[in-house]
């Protein structure tokens, strides 16, 4: 593999900035990568394992003379670092993020940008439970989709290098609008995710009543609620804030159609409940054939548990 | 591994019997498996598998002189079962179930049961999304919990006796009372699936608006929510109409602080959103390190990709 961009600058250790790191590393892609964290603790940690060429101690040193810039910040922290970096990005660079919204990003980074930087918004569909500097890995967005949502107004040349560079680092990658990015993410992701922190807080309350049974007893179900309900909670603060109506439109309809169930169980209408989980087994098989998760039994995952062929 | 019960006769033939039958084979528990199941198809693929030694065409048949008795059938089934095989049960032999509720089965099976049979009622926390015939496999149950809810009047020889059977599995197991059972499972498992239903069932309204790219863009999340919602319809319609209170009870929680938490994003509360999320995280923690989770970064699974050390 070839270098894409000659200098590459990080603004963020965590995650995914962790794995674009490892991933570029393994496959040559960059020249010289820098990084810059807010936190004096992730810096000294990212310097300990060598997670950068060259860890700064200020954004504006971190961008000086970059060709690619990633911000790599919660979506709240987002307008900030960009006008912090705006007077001394390099013209020509590229810039992008990798929030999990965009119309919000887009808004609070757009006006800082100086005419001759690209600025083209991006998010990898990618991440794990864990969080920060030491919990990247180079597979992360391994035939993983990493959708940009380029301007109207963007430069066809360096949207279509950043797409080489998502695609070398393994990633599949699509446009879309930045408003319609928002509503599937709230769809597939974000309301999820909302509705995996309350079922886990819920719990949390009732593990007072049960005698901590609710987590000895953990079963399928509930145990896969916590591994979401454990991602980073900065983060995703800022995605519900920053993603808010498509977010409240979405739990909406969730408590519309949650309360139709509740009152058919109430009801014993058992032939509605068959008819409506018949209906969402068919989604999980479209999944399946979509790439996106694979067919292996989850649910029964332990240490040296596998399935025989 | 020494025989625990000489003729073992599994009524129904899905995941859960079809994983107790290749655990018993695999350590020598039993001498003779039987097994009925209600579908000809589903006879028809064990006796072509070779699941048990002897398929049989009526449960009264597989009944016949076995020492243990397995009922796996959906629990909105096991009354008729109970019935229909209580007049063959030899006195002496051991009745169980693995119905993931409890108080619901031992009200339908309990009067059946003739005196001089043992009934000890059981639920394994031990599932995968897949079920049927073929869907079983021997570590399914390894290091997983089997709760017993035996009755005030259960023989105290006979459950040591299925205890030893379920350790002799791979299983950990415990006794709990029927109805306290039900609530913890209505909070670690019941409502969760519900709550996983419900939003794949949101996310198939909207499939239509986003022309298929729910599916084609599901994320961490929702792909999981999916993978719970793909399980047995049957098998929850009956879960959710036989542990209707405790269920209904559960989601009324659920549902208050879902609405708080709708309403710290409307309000743009990030302080209780945060401080939220930081709680649900230390319940991850709890069941990490009560063993029914592992650590591994299980959101960035594909083929291939794996963290290194």
């Amino acid at each position: 593999m070839s270098v894409i961009y000659d200098r590459v600058a990080l603004i963020g250790l965590g995650l995914i900035a962790g794995s674009m790191a490892h991933a570029m590393r393994e496959a040559g892609l960059a020249r010289e990568i820098t990084g810059f964290a807010r936190s004096e603790a992730t810096r000294q940690t990212a310097r300990e394992i060598g997670l950068c060429d060259r860890v700064c101690d200020s954004a504006a040193e971190a961008v000086e003379a970059a060709d690619l810039i990633v911000l790599a910040v919660p979506v709240g922290a987002m307008g900030e670092v960009a006008a912090e970096i705006a007077p001394h990005l390099k013209p020509g660079a590229t810039l992008t993020d990798v929030g999990s919204v965009k119309q919000a990003v887009i808004e609070a980074v757009a006006p800082h940008i100086p005419a001759g930087v690209h600025f083209i918004p991006g998010h990898p569909l990618a991440g794990t439970e864990h969080s920060g500097p030491r919990s990247g890995f180079a597979g992360l967005f391994r035939n993983r989709w990493w959708l940009l949502t380029p301007l109207p107004d963007s430069d066809a040349d360096a949207v279509a290098r950043l797409s080489d560079l998502v695609r070398a680092i393994g990633a599949k990658t699509d446009r879309m609008d930045p408003a319609h990015h928002d509503l599937v993410l709230a769809v597939t992701s974000h309301a999820p995710h909302l509705i995996a922190y309350t079922m886990v807080g819920v719990a949390d309350h009732l593990r007072r009543v049960t005698d901590e049974e609710v987590i000895q007893y953990s079963a399928a179900g509930f145990r896969d609620f916590t591994r979401i309900a454990a991602s980073d909670p900065t983060m995703w603060r800022d995605v519900f804030l920053h993603n808010r109506e498509a977010t409240l439109d979405i739990l909406g309809r969730f408590t519309e159609e949650l309360f139709m169930l509740q009152r058919a169980i109430r009801m014993g209408d058992g032939q509605q409940l068959f008819d409506y989980f018949t209906r969402t087994r068919a989604i999980r098989r479209g999944i399946i054939e979509a790439g996106q998760d694979t067919e292996a039994p989850d649910f029964g995952r332990a240490p040296g548990v596998t399935k025989p062929a």
